[in-house]
């Protein structure tokens, strides 16, 4: 478990299914990586996993399905939240595990794929948008916390804190292109907290600050 | 001039050049749209745009250019930034602005296919990341004059309050599939406005908050 979307397969207990799904995930990741989604195919990633290429077909039958179980494996392996004790302790955490993640070469450029693949595939779409449903409702928790500790007001969305959080390292590794640097992260989870604490995402938009 | 990336070539003036590009553009924004940016075809975009093969072949050479050269015309029409009186005021237009782009339906598959591109070309990423610095550099001035009047501190760094008004918008475009509706623009400019009133933009981050 080394990041938000953590490399598949590396130490999970289990019997050879288990074993075929890590084998076959880790080579979908590869290809992903080296060929983007739109030149994925069965056949390779059989060969890649040393798998027959029935049990591919059989247990996934397209690559949007391999890539929608990659990214449920992702979420499902990926590290449990931060507790601080500070709600921007916590969301620096945060920030810097999607920071490294975003930055890795390999998970960089996977996450590239999937929101690559997502603009043009629905079944990949939903699978990536349950993803971040997934991450985001594993760290809603630090900004429940906050609330009950009196850091930010009631009403706070805190699934609003989490993606606010987020956001900017998306927006430099995916439009402007700036920096991905320890120092962006550290703002991104400063300006959430400011935003949650001065009451941003408590009540409906557009009646605060 | 319709939003953050105007559709090109529909009212300026101009020789038969300025015609020949704007149609060109209008054509290889069609074709992004469409097909996407593999798909691309440099005969294809001169069939649609009416002009000869051999202008387009002397005049951009490669599809990249000719996306590369898209940007920069959308940057160059694309509208001037508000003047509210407030930070809030001229963030909340750029926010909205930013947010009817991107569920334009032909701007903001425009803008899909060209961020997909970037993740796989490096000119296009080059044209992009060029597109976003103008784009920020025309809104900072909303900052400046936020800091002379004193409703933020000095040494705010006006392109990194931009980008954060942006950044939430995209990342629900692009990641978390979440709804692009106005509270959402609402949010991203009051949590901004915020995060710049507390100073987190202004002097290191990892100092302040």
């Amino acid at each position: 478990m080394t990041g938000e979307g953590a490399e598949p397969g590396t130490t999970r207990p289990g019997g050879r299914t288990a074993r075929v799904r890590a084998a076959v995930l880790q080579a979908t990741g590869d290809a992903l990586v080296e060929k983007g989604f739109a030149a994925l195919d069965l056949a390779d990633i059989a060969r890649r996993a040393d798998v027959g290429k029935t049990t591919l077909y059989r247990r996934w039958g397209t690559t949007a399905a391999l890539v929608a179980d990659l990214l449920v494996d992702m979420a499902e392996q990926s590290l449990p939240r931060a507790d601080t004790g500070t709600l921007l302790g916590d969301l620096q955490a945060n920030a810097l595990l999607v920071r490294r993640t975003l930055t890795d070469p390999r998970q960089g450029e996977l996450f590239k794929a999937m929101i690559t693949a997502a603009t043009c595939d629905e079944r990949t779409a939903a699978a990536l948008h349950r993803f971040y449903e997934i991450r985001i409702a594993e760290w809603a928790p630090c900004v429940e916390q906050a609330v009950e500790r009196g850091e930010v007001p009631e009403g706070t969305d805190a699934h609003e804190v989490i993606r606010a959080v987020s956001a900017p390292l998306y927006y430099r590794l995916l439009a402007s292109g700036d920096p991905l640097d320890e120092a962006a992260a550290h703002r991104a989870a400063e300006a959430a907290t400011a935003a949650a604490r001065a009451g941003v995402y408590a009540g409906e938009a557009g009646r605060v600050v």
